[in-house]
């Protein structure tokens, strides 16, 4: 399979938020989200219109998108359910992001319905976007192993894939929700589906928690993926190892392909800045490395 | 090249402890170490035979070598030069390590010499201590780039081996001093050097600095490395990069390998309980992933 452009898609907005106890003003999501765009990031997964009782810190939704510079980048907002779909029909978005877990367990632990439920749900919310032109991208939440029940054989994701496939979804983010994943599985697990599955579309949505994040990465883009999503600074993270770090980090993820001379769009020295105003904005110590250590080609005079 | 079995070097207490400004007691030094080997770690670079005055925290190098485990390790020290040799040989090491920058930048600015005057003194070394059967293994620093000099060609490395191997020397440690390496600069030096020099053995220092750590040790396995580097926690680091983080964390790699199906002897959750146990004794927070984590086949009931 041969890497088209490599895009990254920020999901700082949504999946870093979301896991932040203590509120941020949409002012500062809107700025640090801006700084992003600046930095010449394309794609953007910029918040979520779940219930406001359920997170809180996204209940800023409308005014968050009202804000940014739409017209720099593709405009991505998580939905939870046919409500979602039209809320984000208002705002006007590019693509909604929906999830399922291929965990039975976790999809009932998330979401409280089981995996066959929401698949339904899905296909409700295609059939209302697709003929609008909305892109409408699977999250196959837990794709590598889940807290509950363990690491699993590549065919548990497929099943799932072909019951989507069969609602008419063809956009999917392999999703490796609590960081278990390791290169040699995911190797494994992307020649599977993109052999089985060669009509549809894949990305990889990667945590850092067990320190694999960028490996990860590497045998995905070595097995031919080439979209990516990634969070400033490395933050969100998952509920179930609260001391671990969180999304594989952006300006990190960024830095390194542009090290291995892949083309790619945003700057990192822009990236960094954003950084290190979200660690500001936020008061703690980020995971991201390269905001701390700079560029592998950085040099000082001796 | 074909992989043999995977032996992971714990650096601990030499690249990790020298980086510690705060004394760390004798005992202390020598519990966590004895835990390592506990864990199942074959080989170790227990300590450095250099000047007291250079590197206070590793003033008790004789006192460390004699309390740990000995005879489950091949115990390996670091030397700077003939009167360590010296040292090494009364103390009766299994090898030594001796070190050399392809930068001559960074060379005269590590030990004041050029890396002429290097490769001469660990000739000398070679000549006193290879007729005893102790292995003589030459870091080979800055590798992959240096902070003064930035990113350079293979052949800079080519130009110091074959110097080396005039010398006698064929044991080959490609060090990412400040992690600036990337996966495809890892992937194309390696492919370089162990096909010129095919009869040599070589193995991979790598520095998480800049969070490509795991990344770049994936493309040396692919490449065909065996042989890696690595420290309890990630502790270690680089004084021109004071915010970042230091060696590849020792419980993180074994974890990595384990998790592909890779043999690797070390027992993963013994290195955990002796990283909690450094955190402890350090008292601050380590950057190793896998204590916080978990193993990323833990599961919980749901």
């Amino acid at each position: 399979m041969k890497n088209e452009k490599v895009i990254i898609t920020d999901v700082t907005g949504r999946d870093g938020f979301q896991m932040e106890d203590e509120w941020i003003e949409t002012e500062d999501k809107v700025a640090i989200l801006n700084k992003i765009i600046d930095a010449g990031i394309k794609r953007i997964e910029a918040t979520s219109f779940v219930s406001p009782k359920a997170v809180p810190q996204l209940k800023d939704a409308r005014e968050v998108i009202k804000h940014i510079n739409r017209e720099q980048v593709d405009l991505v907002v998580l939905i939870p359910n046919i409500k979602g779909a039209e809320f984000a029909l208002e705002a006007g978005v590019d693509e909604v992001n929906v999830v399922v877990s291929v965990s039975e367990t976790h999809n009932q632990k998330n979401v409280r319905k089981s995996v066959n439920e929401s698949i339904d749900g899905i296909g409700e919310i295609y059939r209302l976007l697709d003929k609008l032109n909305i892109k409408v991208n699977v999250g196959l939440a837990t794709t590598f192993g889940c807290p509950f029940e363990g690491i699993y054989d590549v065919s548990r994701v497929s099943v799932v894939i072909d019951k989507l496939k069969e609602q008419g979804l063809n956009r999917f983010m392999l999703s490796d929700t609590t960081g278990v994943a390791n290169p040699t599985q995911i190797t494994s697990f992307i020649n599977d589906l993109t052999g089985k599955f060669s009509d549809s579309h894949f990305s990889l949505h990667l945590h850092n928690t067990r320190g694999m994040g960028l490996a990860n990465l590497l045998a995905g883009y070595q097995a031919g993926i080439c979209n990516f999503d990634a969070a400033l600074g490395g933050i969100g993270g998952c509920p179930f190892a609260p001391g671990a770090t969180g999304n594989v980090c952006l300006e990190d993820v960024v830095h390194m392909f542009y090290q291995m001379g892949v083309d790619i769009d945003p700057n990192v020295s822009k990236l960094i800045d954003a950084s290190k105003h979200l660690e500001k904005v936020l008061g703690y110590k980020l995971p991201g490395q390269v905001m701390n250590a700079g560029l592998s080609t950085d040099t000082v005079s001796a």
